[in-house]
């Protein structure tokens, strides 16, 4: 049974691309992981991937179409990381699940799709979206080896994904993510990253900005309605929340502000 | 064949709840109920799911995931109701469901779904849609018992959903829901309730704030474009909605205006 | 294995719908083509099926909800055009189909659907989506002979989708959809109509309002980037836009507005 997540920066289903994907592989179970991606946001669809992906059964193969290099020599690629195979545009998309193949030791094979066999008959200049991506998940959905699609290529583009520092007393990371819809701030700082420097939540202190979270929490029932509050979110990543709020709205971050998490030891 | 929909108040498609459910019930069809419910909104959904769940086929898994309480002692429950199943927060968003069964005199059981056999393995404290929820709506759409998940309660929270008040002339209700997207206004005054004050449409007015409709009429071809209207809504109940235009635009209403519905005797 | 894609003006996903073609059609693949269509706009349906149906396996029914004369005397219909099945309102949300096969000489059959007996028990006056067109979509995925479903008739109801006039110099034609998202403005000039021009893409000017672009390219990636450009969209017809930026913000066209494209011979 192949499945088939889809991810792209359109703003609506691309129900074009699911159907060039059925016409080769019925049986595929297909959704659509994201469409709100901010146009042409790399980074933003790679994380959204990196939260989602290994949650799903071994073997689906996701999609994912944010493009602005379409038409131009970047490479269309497909790739088979863990126990996941993933199609798009060689522009450092699928940076995370690179990273975490290399910390976790993990088998990871990338080919370059350039066999036309696998494409559509016609292939436009300006949607590879339909025109080679999806023919080529529907051809992985159905069972088409990997290295058939293409020779293999060492040599992914990747982008930078920042990484926390961390010394005795204090991790320094920043804005990651933000949801606009519940108004949670994620940032690229991991509860592995916190471990170094012991303490429990209550003493750790989160500075943004100006602002000075004292004590970190488990949960949201932990403080009053209103109050902003820091916690390990649902991807292990330090989140910046408001229960019955925006933290958003409050602090109005860019992606990229600093943001540190502090050994309370006065 | 299992059939599964989900509701949240996410912004967008929850893709990796349906990762987790096809992992453990692969040949599981599973479709977005709605994912733009107001955040934390438990009426919202409530009203939402009780619209639409009975359409589908039986033994369906309707996954409810509006949980403001999440990480808190608020329960995580299944039920059984009628020819359905539904899963969830303990916080009242199946309500209509319960009351549904009670006037119908349909089975009924509900769970606290609190084994964590059917849990994934890191449950975290802010994200039970996909670490409970989730595998508990797998199991149940893999053909798990609905009692293996847990011990059977009686004690369901509840929320207040207002009943109109029905005199020999007037049945008086409320603003239930509001469509924003065709500006069509739904009460929670039912044809059934209407029934009660005999006469024909055209012989009943309807009142919102200063504004008296006079005649109700069966179809939106039947008044001039752009005229409020008074109708009954595809779900029984009293429905205010201006063709080619919003009623909502117009008139501005909040969830739980009063509207009544009069006999007009003059 | 069947098929099915909903279209709609509902703002969101139409889930009752796929219930109750689940329910009738329990092995159906379904997938939303759109549900962000402006409200009772009947000639973006039109062109949003027309640009992705045929991409689908063979038999897929393909159901559109545009439906503002929902409650009066407009037929239900269903046809079978080249390889699809269609679904809807006889309001003219198919004619791009009707025109396709009649320009290719495909088989074409259309049906009043006005077989109660492949209904919904009860047929409200207000929601046909829920209780004609999706029953009637289940059936035919099911495999009810087309002609089960009511008489064949011969005068569907047709919109008038502007064709372009072809000139000796100049193909004039105008502004056919607008994607709001990534801005980008496509025309109804096919590249079929431009052949007739001759001249290759950087000998033609395409002239919206006072603005001319000189020369038309084949890819985003010819211009620096914010340049306003003309190239062939993905379903062959001309489109205006700016990379990494918002053609449809810099022009603010509406649809109908008129675009040329003409001979450089200067």
């Amino acid at each position: 049974m192949p499945f088939v997540t889809v991810t792209t920066d359109f703003g609506g289903p691309a129900a074009v691309m699911k159907g060039v994907i059925w016409r080769i592989a019925p049986d595929a179970r297909i959704t659509d992981l994201s469409y709100t991606i901010s146009p042409q946001n790399i980074r933003e669809a790679a994380q959204m991937l990196d939260r989602q992906v290994f949650y799903f059964p071994d073997n689906t193969v996701h999609m994912a179409v944010i493009d602005p290099g379409v038409g131009t020599a970047r490479r269309p690629i497909a790739a088979h990381i863990g126990n996941q195979f993933f199609v798009g545009p060689d522009n450092g998309v699928f940076t995370p699940m690179y990273e975490r193949a290399e910390r976790h030791g993990w088998p990871m094979t990338v080919v370059h799709t350039n066999n036309p066999d696998y494409w559509l008959p016609d292939v436009s200049h300006i949607f590879h979206g339909r025109d080679i991506f999806s023919p080529v998940t529907g051809h992985l959905a159905a069972g088409v080896p990997l290295t058939d699609l293409g020779p293999v290529i060492t040599d992914p583009v990747r982008i930078n994904l920042p990484r926390p520092v961390v010394s005795s007393f204090r991790v320094t990371g920043e804005v990651a993510m933000i949801f606009d819809h519940f108004g949670n701030i994620i940032t690229n700082i991991h509860r592995d990253d916190l471990a170094q420097l012991g303490g429990a939540p209550e003493a750790l202190n989160v500075r943004i900005g100006s602002v000075i979270i004292r004590g970190m929490v488990n949960t949201f029932g932990e403080r009053p309605l209103g109050t902003l509050i820091a916690l390990i979110g649902s991807s292990g990543y330090v989140m910046l929340a408001i229960t019955n709020g925006s933290a958003a709205q409050r602090l109005r971050p860019q992606i990229g502000d600093p943001v540190s998490v502090e050994l309370f030891v006065g």
